[in-house]
Formats: structure tokens, sequence, C-alpha cells
């Protein structure tokens, strides 16, 4: 077989994509079938299941949409923020700072609740915020920042939008599969997340679920939604088993990868998986800590799944990640936003949280560092 | 390995899934990279390239959007068509359709130039239509549409909308590897197309071209654009081999099968890749018309990749359509929207255009119709 393009493997050891199973490519790589076969909609309805056991709900309205995780943030924003309506996003990285943007991009009105980047959102601000502010429809956060490696506590600040009975739009791409992720007794109305972080797949698809309440204020808006494509009062007649109605042709490889994705997680069992990058997060951590470096967030809002550590003095950010690459075969991510060369991320995510990669990451660092 | 789906492969007969070629599915099942990895970058920078030459452009804003078709369709539109602007849209099908839908749902106001369903639009209705109306800034129209399988004259419609000085937006998901489109030659300014049919990749990726005219449209636009998903002037940022701009998570392993599947096409050549669409839709019409069967489309407007065949009185549509599925393992296409229960749509496209798929169909027809 000649291919046209075959990449050097690396380890990613970034803030994703993580590195993908055999299995998940072996399953990606099988013959496509039709988006209407009966076959599909099997495969689609069991995607549908895991999904709903991952995030912990019984919420009908839980499907990967046909793109990456910015898809899925589009949609939930595009189908619940109506035009003129005030919506509250805190904003403690870049993807809490994209929120706010698509918030207004589809003419929504954004009061934005900014923490310092590399600290949680403040549960006591957003209460104070919200009280200060009638009409306000809707609370946006991210769950974990992958700008900043802060996990934002969910559970409390959905608990906060509920005394307010406002709904909850939370980003959940980093933190699915990774650390708990509750939507049902946590009472998030639309929780977004994306396939090539702590589920290991390839990027390109986005894992949603919306609740009740949340299809319910779809279904009385009094403006159209602005999308054809995210229209999720299509997408979701089509992934509905009691009506399969089309609307785009599904991604059927990507969504074979997918499911064998999540598949695996569930086999190791999501305690199991999550234990496991807290444990990787640890071996990580105290080795950067006896390498002298110092972590840009605080010990109890730490996302296991992503360490940001700042950069020593005296080290050219760029040089270090190029060796690293070059020599060793590892991919970590520089900062981005305001935190542009002045940290990098190390993420352990899915198959990737294993101990051996951490060490292979620290002995590596270290030697670049000692020259 | 234990892989938790394994798809029964189908023969692919119907308007999209085509048949994807091992080559390509191998691709895919290569370890994923860093969307920001200069690996990456080369390997967009070919696509782009592979592209340009197969839509006949020189237009650097071309690119794959990493979402379906419908994605394409709606980037060109959300970011065109500013709210209140108004739209001609050539309808004579399901995709015609779409186009409308789209353009209302970002607030475009829709002029509708409705033919009949298996009949190409006029091009002295169009010319006529546009010079009543003087406030027209797009003409929207598909080149092949897929719910008819009539191919619409995309030459002819462009100059009369250069005529007028409008904006042209083409659907070209279907036509696009399987007849010739000359996106430069005939002044198309948006054009969107689909990884599943011609270009015989999974379904998932919409390459686009947008022309300098549309790029100074999008620069000029007094509005905001509706969407940050699909926002051209963020999404060319990272394609743009001088920026690199990281936007989103690009799909990287169905990049990798789509740089296979544009270099298998233009290994083969385009001519030679056309020729051999048209000769399979020869043997086609022939034996469907050797059986008695009747084609929807006069022979002039015929999408040599796409054929559709009115089904015979007193032939049961889902159970011939079950029949061939279960005893030939061949998938055919239903009729969608008024045409939904009177066609069958017979895919001959990319990789599924061969004669031996032709014969194999036919036989099966035949036995499954003699009984």
């Amino acid at each position: 077989m000649n291919l046209s393009f075959i990449p050097d493997s690396t380890l990613l050891m970034g803030p994703g994509p993580s590195p993908v199973q055999t299995s998940v490519l072996s399953a990606m790589a099988q013959p496509t079938i039709g988006h209407l076969d009966s076959q599909c909609f099997s495969l689609m309805t069991e995607i549908k299941e895991m999904l709903q056991e991952l995030f912990q709900t019984k919420n009908s309205l839980t499907l990967p949409l046909s793109g990456p995780g910015s898809a899925g943030m589009e949609a939930c924003v595009t189908n619940l923020v109506e035009p003129n309506e005030k919506v509250i996003v805190c904003i403690n990285g870049v993807f809490g700072q994209r929120i706010s943007e698509c918030v207004r991009k589809v003419g929504g009105e954004v009061v934005e609740l900014h923490s310092h980047w590399g600290r949680p959102t403040d549960p006591e601000i957003l209460r104070k915020t919200l009280a200060e502010h009638s009409d306000i429809t809707s609370l946006c956060f991210v769950h974990g920042e992958t700008s900043t490696g802060v996990l934002n506590d969910a559970q409390t600040l959905c608990s906060i939008a509920n005394e307010f009975n406002i709904l909850t739009i939370v980003d959940a791409v980093t933190s699915l599969g990774g650390v708990e992720v509750k939507v049902d007794e946590w009472k998030i109305d639309a929780i977004f997340s994306g396939s090539q972080k702590c589920l290991s797949c390839p990027p390109g698809l986005s894992p949603i679920s919306l609740s009740e309440r949340a299809v319910a204020k779809i279904n009385q808006r009094k403006s159209t939604i602005p999308s054809w494509f995210l229209d999720l009062s299509m997408i979701s007649e089509y992934w509905d088993i009691s009506s399969r109605t089309y609307h785009h042709t599904a991604p059927v490889n990507a969504l074979y990868g997918l499911h064998q994705g999540l598949s695996n997680v569930l086999k190791e069992g999501s305690q199991k998986l999550f234990t496991r990058h807290g444990e990787c997060y640890e071996v990580l951590a105290s080795g950067l800590h006896s390498m002298g470096m110092e972590l840009l967030v605080d010990k109890e809002s730490r996302l296991p799944q992503l360490t940001t550590v700042k950069i020593p003095e005296h080290v050219d950010d760029q040089l270090f990640r190029r060796l690293l690459l070059e020599r060793y075969n590892i991919e970590i991510g520089g900062g981005i936003g305001e935190l542009a060369g002045k940290v990098w991320r190390i993420g352990l995510m899915g198959n990737g949280a294993r101990k051996e990669h951490v060490t292979c990451l620290l002995d590596a660092m270290s030697s670049i560092l000692v020259r």
C-alpha cells in the first residue's frame, strides 16, 4: 500500500489530541456503511447509551455532534441563547473567553465574570453577581480550563445557578473521562465535550447532552435558531430512535472510532480511569517539584489531566519544546492567550495517562534543562 | 484486537457515502499527531494545493472544513449573506431547498426560483428574475442535485450572475470529482463540497473555496458573522501558511484520509475520472432501459454519478431495497422530499464508479423484479 502521507508518530503529552489506542484506529479503518443503514442506527444507539453512562445522565438528547468541541460549544450556545438575552460567562482562561465571544456572535449580551488565569471561579462572587442582575437567563463556564489547568467546581457553580433558576451551559471538553462529570446530579442543562482528550479518540466529534429543561427552552424560542447545521431540533430527529429523519451525512468512520473509544473507557470503568489520571498527575507534579519547577495552579484546583508548569527563568520556551520533540519525540503544549511564553501545558489524558509516559517526559525535560 | 462494532460491508451504490478505498481507510488508521505539529501543517498545505487543483482555482481560501457538506453550505451562507440581504436561490430538489432554509436562518431574504424536480434551472428564467430585482446580492444553486440526479449548468448560471455583478454560491457536494468544476473560469465566488461522494473518503469533511471577491465581502461586512465555529476569517488564519493561528483542533485522522483520497483522484487524473463516471453511467442507463425502466431526468441534464430511476408501478419501494440489501448486499437510495417513494437513486461515485458494480446491480435488480 502506497500511502501518500506517513506521519512520524509522536508521544502526545500536550493539551490534546491525546494518544489514540490502536483499537480505535483499527475501528476507524473498517469499511464505511451508509448513514441511514440499520447497522449505523444500531451503532448510533450504542454510542448514545455509552455517552449517557459517561455523562451520568438520562437525557434523551445525548449524542456526538459531527464537528470538533467548538461545534459543540456553538450548538449549545446558538440553540439556548436568543438574541438580546443576557448570559453570565465565567472567564479564567482562553476557553471561557471563547464562550463569551460565541454568545456575542449569536446576539446574546454577556456579563463576564473574570477570575485570575490559574485560579478557579469563586462561587461567592458568582452568587453576588447573579444577585445584581435579575435578567440573566444562563450561566456558562468551563469545567476543566485547558488553557490553565484549572478545574472549576462545576457542582457548586451549577447549584448556585439553580438557586437563581437559570440554565447552565458547561464546557467539559477536557474534563469528561478524566474527572467526575455528573450531568443529572449537578443539574447541568447543556454540556459539550470533545473526542480527542480523555476519550482518546481522534479529534472531530463533540459529545453533547441537553436536559429536558434545555430542550423545552429550545422548543419555546421566540426567534429562529440562526444555524441549519447545528439546529438541535433537527439533529435530534436524526438521533431519535423513533424518527431517524435524515439531517446530514454522519461521519460514519469517526463514529466507529468513538464507539470503540467509549467501549474502552467503560470497560476500564470510570472510577479506575479517574484514579489512573490522579495517580499519574501525582507522579508528574512530584517530579516537576523535584526539578525545582513551580506549578501555575494551587493544589486544590488542579485538573489532573492537564498540568501547567511555569517556564523556568532563562529557559527558551520554543527551543525547549523543539528539543523535546526532535530528540525525545515528545509533544507538550505551550501557553496560550495571556499565558503564552509563560507556561508549558502537560497533558495526561485518557490513554496518555500512563506512569511510563510521565517518567519518559521527566527524564527528557531534566536532560534538556541540565545542559 | 477485539473491536466492539464490526459492520457488515455493503456495496454502496446510493447517493453517498460512496465506497472508500482501502488506501484511504489505512491512511486514517495512522497515529494521530498534534494539530499544531509542523507535520500537520505540511499535510494541510498539501491538501490545500490538491483541492486547488481539483477545484481548478488559485483561490487562497481553499480548505476542508471540519464538518460535513452541510457545514460547508452554512459556512458559505453565514459568512457571505448578511441579515436582510436579498439572495436568489434556484430550487429543483431537496438541496436547493436546504440552501434557501439556511439563508433564512441566518437572516437573509430569499427569492426562490423553482424548477420542476428533475429538470435543470432555466438560465433565461434566472436572467429574467434577476432583472426584476435590483437588490439581489448573491445567487445560490446546486451544481449536481443529489435528490434528483440533475446537473445544473453551473457555467451558464454563473455567467448570468456575473452580468448582474452578484456573488455566486455553489453546492458542489456531489459534482466535485465526478464532473468538471472550474471555479476560476466560471467565476464561482464560494463553493462547497463533501468528502464522501466522488472523492471516496468517509463523510465528515467539507472542501470549500472562496474567491478574492468573496473574501473582500466578508472583510467588509457591516454585521458580525453569527458563528464562531464557521467564521471563515478565523478558520482561514489557521489554514494560512504565514499565520497558522490556532482556531479549533482539526480532525487530524480525517485529514489523513482526505489527503489520500485527493492523491488517488489526482493520480488517476480528473479527465480519466470524469470519463470513467460517464462510461459507467452509460452502461447503467442502457441496462435500466433494457429492463423497461424510465429515468427521471432528460438525457442532456443527467448527473453521471447519480441516476434517478422511476420505481416501476406495482413494485414495493421498501421491500425492493430491503431485498437488494439482504440478498445482494447492495445499498441504493430511495427518493427524498417530493420524490419519496417515486424514484430510486443509484450512485456511481468515485471509487464506486466501476462497470462491475453496475453489472452486479443490474443483475440483482433484474432477479428481484422478475419474481
